[in-house]
């Protein structure tokens, strides 16, 4: 199990996508990962809250998941999200995933039954990252979802203990005290991968490296200029074009985040055709609204520059 | 499909069983089902939040509900639970109830992505039950659970257009007021099942006539006694015989409700085991506490007594 | 001050009122008192949330507070709400309430600064009520408002000690089988006031005898008709009465609880002004339709006809 | 009145002090001033949240306010706080403070009843400005306290239209992506002030230049080195320094910050007694571990490496 200890660079949580018919289109993974490659990504995360992994059932996560490892054919990293709420079908997702070769898997916590604890939280975890012995394991915390309100640094000291496998946290909450916390658990033990795309630019103030999330499929290259920029200690220019993601990010916040994206999506060239339910594109009025203020918005040929 | 537009009585939210290696006790079923024949009730909900449906696999899922409905062999009522975090699953699940007899079947809501409108619940809603034409739906409101904010006077409205199979609510919630609403809904069109055990007697008051719920499990002939009373207009009386109840629902809330009625339920000579994670029982210590106060509250030697 | 141990009947929780230039309308009060005496009322409760205790300067609630206490003329109970987010205030506040001759008082947790346990509370509502050591004091639990969970019970056992005043609480939620456990504490102990009126039939059931709240200042009758045929053992007449509020409180859950319940009183001849910021009345359109679907739902007529 | 128009720099935003009695102590305001002016402030916060403002009466609210701005005697700036449930008294608070010679007024929204939209939080908030129309206001935004969620950018083009006198908003949230659109807006028309301590390192990255917080009492000089070295490109070293902060906080959230800090404050010589209830200090078992932690933590010896 050789593993890079930390992670650099970003990871494009996919989308999932559909046929006309509602299927999973698994024809469609090969052009997605070329057009994810050629974003200039390290890696790629399946099957997460972007690829509507829980609203897929276990046989369409699995075909899912073959499909982009093969496609990715160890070009960049890959990540398997196996998170469900029945711990049972986590435990065959991620031995599926340790079998097929993905380099990681990632897991929310189950999410119908709450963990009551800390404890019961890294015991759930455990028992999921036992499944694939060989593969790096690393929790993925979203409290805006799960509603599950747990100190990460508690988590960090138990699953230290308890987790073989464990590898790091796949970290999207705004809480960046704790973040930065969590990145300095142990003089940097353990990798905290960074999750909520529009505070990308303060993230890396507190010393993220490494970062997954949905824009990251369409914009990778501004983010990317974002971190030359911090890097090079430009932090006027960094924040100007961080700007431009949090502009965006507002029409995500107006029309909701799926319909956004997929739209941005298509208009790259990229049909990924209707999210399952209960999530929806909009309706036709207000597609029309949405199409016209992201020609307005210029996002995408300013992200185009940067490539 | 013939079916008794209300449904009379109490309905015993069935726990899940597993054997010794946590594997569901499939032969455990038949035991369970004459114990809850015996008790006085009119159906048994199979594999919802008491049977941990959300923590099986879609494979357990439908074993579970194949035993139950041979035990039940048409004695009292069976209600099917089929709600998942992929509507593709649920729509498996909903197929294979009605294959094998469910009376009845119910989902709750997508609970990873929550429905944003009642428009877009009704619509998931409606094609869970459209995958078994030929078996009333209830709906299961649960938003302690699910985090729901749904008017269930305007889910009504719709239901009756979009879902041809619609015949009521399990509405678990203390919101008696739009309880008593959905009741009295066009006249009593619906059937609106209360599932809130310790707000039984209230509910009576506001016109439930059928009710869901763990509880029933090892007291439901207090609880018929205490609809006696009620019915007869021995308000105090009936008070007091569900003051019993509502002192027991304490212990829950002290040592939680899963260790403690998992525990009622080996006293009573059914061993359930071990919940499944993140689910989990108590350490020896509060086990050994929790079974004191249980001798101590009497409250099953007070159930004994209206057998 | 005549003090029976345990209250009967209604009280209702008085609108505030203010002049044309937004200040108290003192000279109104006496009106109003006539009104609600005339409804059959038990007392008033003055300066609550109906009231905009909160909104109001120290100085306007001593105002008001005088003007009632003077105008029911011992006639009926007057229970003054002294509950601040300034404990030093509260003070003052239940210091005058005692010197004007308050039946009652109570107060509801500070709400800037929360406690942040039940003895912190206890605390609090102690300090409160020693400023008034000669006036029985009842707790406003109002979780809905204060964001406070905590445990009423625990809340009882500790008052019990703590405040020697104590008489009991204001309960404002819809968990009702902690309301019952409240009034059965210690065998009826203290007095706990049913505060959510849509669900006074419910609560008739598991004990209510006295409840304080917003619809009794203009729907007394047809409230205190539901009592007596939920005590003749009435139960489909008085869910039928009981349903006409019911949906009336639809109308508040549609336009808001203040705009409604201030047009209704507009329209039995009390005009109330318009509330402080923040709240607020209705837009013209809005309001309009309002009184449009108010014509059409009778529900005067009907409360008229109990008068 | 100097107004730059943007303010850069720490202000503190200062604790209540009180005496033996649980009176406030105006005598002990002077020393706390030198101390503040001291430690590199650019200004004082007075009759916050951590001045326990909402706590005390309007009376003790205008005494500490003159007796801060008298101390400050124009050396650094001035901020009162005047946010209160009544805007009556918010609106007396205002007029004092600018008939006191405040260089600055901020309130918080109305926290019993809570602004329903946008809308009516500018009408409120505009309310409050009105009466002290010669000083620039800042609206107050912490929704950890208030509870409500209201989009700033929405409120800063409706505040732009309706308070004449705004200046900016003092932001006390996590959501930093908000905090950077509010900061850009116009091209940085309005100063956003940055009120979350333990975020500066990440906020000064997406632009912060002034912060109020009520760590800065005690520890700005290593907080205005953090910034010193942020802007120097040193972001590892920056990033370390922030981390002590960080640290501490992880007392505040075990402890509480109210007895953490006011220990704090205690061994840097300045006493300010018991806070008022609901708050409190540590029971002497808690006290005396704190004190342990706190010199283990050698947290003040590092800051006053940085005096």
């Amino acid at each position: 199990m050789e593993k890079k200890h930390k992670i650099k660079g970003l990871i494009a949580a996919a989308f999932a996508n559909y046929d006309q018919v509602g299927n999973i289109d698994l024809d469609g993974i090969p052009a997605m990962t070329e057009h994810l490659v050629r974003q200039g990504l390290r890696g790629i995360f399946i099957c997460g809250t972007n690829g509507e992994g829980p609203s897929l059932s276990t046989a369409e996560r699995m075909a899912v998941a073959e499909r982009y490892i093969k496609a990715i054919d160890g070009r960049i990293l890959s990540f398997v999200h196996v998170g469900h709420s029945s711990i049972a079908e986590a435990k065959r997702l991620a031995a599926h995933a340790e079998s097929i070769g993905a380099d990681y898997i990632s897991a929310v916590s189950a999410f119908y039954f709450k963990p009551s604890s800390v404890e019961n939280l890294v015991d759930a975890m455990a028992a999921i990252a036992a499944a694939a012995p060989n593969t790096p394991f690393y929790y993925y915390h979203i409290p805006a979802v799960t509603g599950l309100q747990i100190d990460m640094l508690h988590f960090l000291a138990l699953a230290e203990q308890k987790i073989p496998t464990f590898h790091g946290i796949k970290y999207t909450a705004a809480t960046l005290h704790e973040y930065q916390a969590c990145l300095q658990y142990k003089e940097g033990k353990y990798d905290i991968l960074f999750g909520y795309d529009e505070l990308l630019l303060p993230a890396l103030a507190v010393g993220a490296t490494g970062a997954i999330g949905s824009t990251y499929n369409y914009a990778a290259p501004l983010y990317l200029e974002v971190i030359r920029r911090f890097e090079a200690g430009a932090h006027e220019a960094a924040r100007n074009l961080h700007f431009e993601a949090v502009e965006m990010v507002q029409l995500l916040v107006k029309y909701g985040p799926i319909p956004v994206q997929r739209a941005i999506m298509k208009k790259i060239g990229l049909d990924l055709g209707q999210p399952r339910l209960p999530l929806t594109l909009l309706d036709e009025d207000n597609e029309q609204q949405l199409m016209t203020e992201l020609e307005q918005s210029k996002f995408l040929d300013h992200v185009a520059l940067y490539q």
